[in-house]
């Protein structure tokens, strides 16, 4: 998709001086974008979920932090800012990157008093961000390919690769985390076959990386959460990459909830479990992911209704799948410990799961 | 359920001499009840998944063969009957009560010519199986319940069980084999919590299990199926029961797309993993139940499209959750390795799922 149209999940319009993202709670249904005006808007959205994935947050973060000084013209104290990054950090828990870009952002603009400059500062440290996002992905790909390149040499036919979640250009700039591998071997016309976890209670496999794969032509099937061990007993999998929210530096992947079940699966069945990252989704202060990484709880009505579009007409809408009486709880993360992790793709290229791995590409 | 109002998954009334069911994909928004005129009704209610869950699948086919005898009262030559079998048989793969209970009547009727006394001894058959799984089911709930008191008396806090799809009441006729000991534990006031895994594709958790825990007033929360692994990491789970379709002589267990994730969630923190069944679903001719065991595959639609009360409203419609050029399979079971089941609950006690075990019950 972003080779035909060059379309981004998040943009900035130098013309228009707007930030624009897609509306993903709307795919697969309708390509809808949203023009972010200011910090509470961008908050909403990222809370919201109108976008997701870690990247993607540590960059909207980013802008964030630039639509403030823009709204924040007068006395731009640090305080203000310290207020910014506050609504945002609040914003989601769990992934790294948001409090990564928002330091980052925060230190940016510490010494800079003139309002103009610091609007521009904040503009040039989010679109360095973003930049830096497309090209770690980019290396991603370059990377992760090599795995699929493989496993193709030694099975001479398609390659069939389970992903769970969204780990694709929507939940990044461009290019994905998990999907970077995946469209960089379809360019190399590497047959392959993505099946796709759909991923409750978000349904984030079967709204957007599906779509993603159809806009891109990849041939992929999608299977209920609940089917990747069966599919992994009788063969039908060679490789799993998923994404990941936050790392530690020991290597414990905090991803979508259900990617644990994923690994014990490919563990028990002797398939390669990747993990694909920008480094700037490793946490550097924890060692124990399970007892360390908080996991966000969020609304259990996310559980109770799914969103689709109606059978007869096709209009966007919620059904209710739970009896009236029944409570539903929604952890939406849970941690794979790098016991269970394969090996890391990250933009430096590909490590173990492991302290040591991680140190030797990143010291 | 059961208690309050004697409401069973499928009954005969003397009186008027009919078959009826509840039509359970209209749980848990309305009670439906269904008359089955004959075979061909029976046969459509048992592949359209009307009612599911082995054990009743197979009940229901032991009333299909009596509907079929009812309606051919002319020439009642075996062929006809075997015809009869066939229809039922073909609808659904991977159940062995379906099989059981067929092949039982078979051989109750095939010494009979007088057309009235078969319609008789089939019925005869029938309710003798009805009764014998009523009374399978309340021996699994007085077997299994000692789990749920020991982890009790241990803990000295309500015990906290996982339990994945509906093996309840209204997969049996009553009490259910998962929830047998659920319910008996809940008589006996010992505190207790159910996870009830949502179980997709078609949501037998989320709209079954928890339609019936509400009516019985047995404190329960709806997950998804990706949450299992994350709450026994976090200690959050005492002990899993499920059911089963078909367990192999050797203990391998047919159940529910999924099942095998949660066990080897429970292997990898140390909870204990209980299957509740029935004898009638031991497959005694297979040894290997990856290799063996067929894995019925069903309509795409199932994954692609979500049932559900609409939000506003209340009405019952289908959702579609995936884009509309992407394809889905829908695999309706896993086979989970008897290494990885703690023991088997059943009607003569609980066994080591090995074939040593089973054998030392069922000798």
């Amino acid at each position: 998709m972003p080779e035909k149209t060059e379309l981004q999940s998040i943009w900035f319009s130098e013309k228009n001086e707007t930030v624009s993202i897609i509306d993903q709670r709307q795919l697969p249904h309708r390509l809808v974008i949203e023009e972010i005006d200011g910090l509470g808007q961008m908050c909403a959205a990222i809370r919201e979920m109108h976008l997701r994935g870690a990247p993607l947050i540590g960059v909207a973060a980013a802008y964030g932090m630039y639509l403030a000084c823009r709204q924040d013209t007068g006395s731009g104290s640090s305080e203000s800012f310290g207020e910014a990054a506050g609504l945002l950090l609040a914003t989601r828990p769990t992934a790294v990157n948001l409090a990564w870009a928002v330091e980052r952002q925060l230190k940016a603009l510490r010494d800079i008093d003139d309002p103009k400059r610091r609007i521009a500062a904040a503009l040039a440290t989010a679109r360095e961000i973003e930049a830096e996002d497309i090209e770690s992905c980019r290396l991603i790909g370059e990377h992760g390919v090599a795995l699929i390149e493989e496993i193709h040499k030694k099975k001479q036919s398609a390659v069939n690769v389970l992903t769970h979640c969204n780990a694709g250009w929507l939940a990044c700039v461009r290019h994905g985390t998990a999907t970077s591998p995946i469209y960089e071997a379809h360019r190399r016309s590497i047959p392959l076959h993505v099946w796709v976890d759909e991923t409750r209670p978000r349904n984030q496999g079967a709204r957007l990386t599906a779509w993603e794969l159809a806009q891109a032509g990849v041939p992929h099937t999608v299977i209920v959460d609940n089917a990747g061990g069966h599919l992994m007993q009788h063969g039908q999998v060679d490789l799993v990459i998923v994404g990941s929210d936050r790392t530690t530096r020991t290597g414990d992947v905090a991803n979508k909830i259900g990617t644990y079940l994923k690994a014990l699966a490919a563990r028990d069945n002797g398939v390669p479990f990747y993990v694909a990252l920008p480094s700037s989704s490793i946490d550097w202060n924890i060692r124990d992911g399970i007892a360390e990484i908080p996991i966000e709880e969020r609304d259990p009505e996310e559980v109770g209704f799914v969103a689709g579009a109606l059978k007869h007409g096709g209009e966007i809408t919620e059904v209710r799948i739970l009896p009236a009486e029944s409570p539903a709880a929604n952890y939406a993360f849970d941690v794979t410990p790098s016991r269970l992790v394969t090996g890391l793709i990250t933009e430096r290229g590909i490590c173990a799961a492991t302290e040591q791995g991680i140190a030797a590409l990143f010291s």
